[in-house]
């Protein structure tokens, strides 16, 4: 049996998902260990005792202490996903899924978390240099942050205005991926019109692996703490 | 034939590295189109034409457009790889190969970017302003980017400890993905005291593929390149 050491509104949601999704398919138990945020709403240091980079997810198999959400997703599915629920083998839909697994973390996310960073910036700033901090997270959105995210999101919606799944018509691994990443954005209100990306935020969240996810790890950015994060 | 659509000093090195190492092994084909930076040092609009991200790598394979590096680099392997020279099929070999490809750009980059754009600002603020400037850019570095950094690379020295190459005791293309974060880092001096991460740069480097990709590709981080680089 796994165990998954889980931080609330963490990318480790991904991770209980799937186990979620490949408890009620495969009835794969696992055994669930739930972290809480500091008071400055950063990981717990005693992440750090379980692996060194002291994030979540953190898988626990056996001997192996496993990190990182792309990852930690293919080993759940090399493991138990025999019947290739959760990840396509035809050509097309492998390529689908592993672009969006990677491209999902790699690409998306990154513009997501600089923007994060420079707004708690600009927040914390007193109030006397507030408006040179707010002109330089302006230079940042415009030089790094907003034409990375639009485009990413841009393609995310094309995607799915010619599939129903990031991967093709089926439900996959790689939608939790990419789930995570539109629903940041979602939570702050920037998905705009893309509205192929809505409809399929609502699709995976009628799922009902979905629904025990929120039930064991809470809801996804919370109204009351999407606010306080940084990372 | 696959074609790459290569930029200088950016992430298409690795696709082209691989792209020479299976030339090696397998006298793949390849064409290799490359792009030129703007003055500002950004990706060309025409890589825009090519794949809405505009950014490169981009692979052309017959009607399909491929982005995204670590995508990129499994599909080479599926198509190219037959004898699994780049990728281990042991169990160990497996974890640690699928660990270092997402880790390496989703954990180690972002970061490394970061600390890029940071400095950008700081180098092109007004004088009256660079002492605010430069204070914000320590907040970020001393929050998100500084230990993030170090942690990343302390688990690469600790593998490197271990193994002679990141996903076991041979060469893979885990290493192509894992070296570009890793140069990007030591261009600037910031791999401090981690032995084992310079010894396994030199030994990459003495790879006859890495370098016939220098003499086709243009070498990495080059000294008069790297000041101006931003992503």
């Amino acid at each position: 049996m796994v165990t998954l050491h889980h931080l609330s509104n963490s990318r480790s949601f991904r991770v209980l998902w799937l186990l979620e999704e490949l408890a009620w398919v495969y009835d794969v138990d696992y055994q669930l260990i739930t972290h809480q945020r500091t008071q400055n709403y950063l990981a717990p240091d005693e992440l750090k005792h379980i692996h060194p980079m002291g994030k979540a997810p953190i898988l626990i198999d056996g001997e192996k202490v496993l990190a990182e959400s792309g990852f930690i997703l293919e080993y759940l599915l090399k493991k138990y996903d025999i019947n290739h629920e959760f990840k396509p083998t035809d050509e097309d839909g492998w390529e689908l899924f592993t672009f969006w697994l990677h491209f999902s973390e790699s690409s998306m996310m990154p513009p997501l978390v600089m923007r994060l960073v420079m707004q708690k910036i600009v927040e914390k700033s007193p109030w006397l240099i507030k408006p040179i901090t707010k002109a330089i997270a302006k230079k940042v959105e415009d030089l790094v942050i907003a034409g990375n995210i639009n485009q990413s999101f841009d393609l995310l919606e094309s995607q799915l205005s010619k599939t129903t799944w990031v991967a093709g018509n089926k439900f996959s691994a790689a939608d939790i991926q990419t789930y995570f990443s539109a629903k940041a954005l979602d939570s702050r209100g920037g998905l705009g019109e893309r509205n192929h990306i809505k409809q399929w935020i609502l699709a995976c969240e009628e799922r009902l692996a979905y629904n025990s996810t929120t039930v064991k790890g809470g809801k996804l950015f919370d109204a009351n703490d999407s606010q306080k994060s940084v990372k």
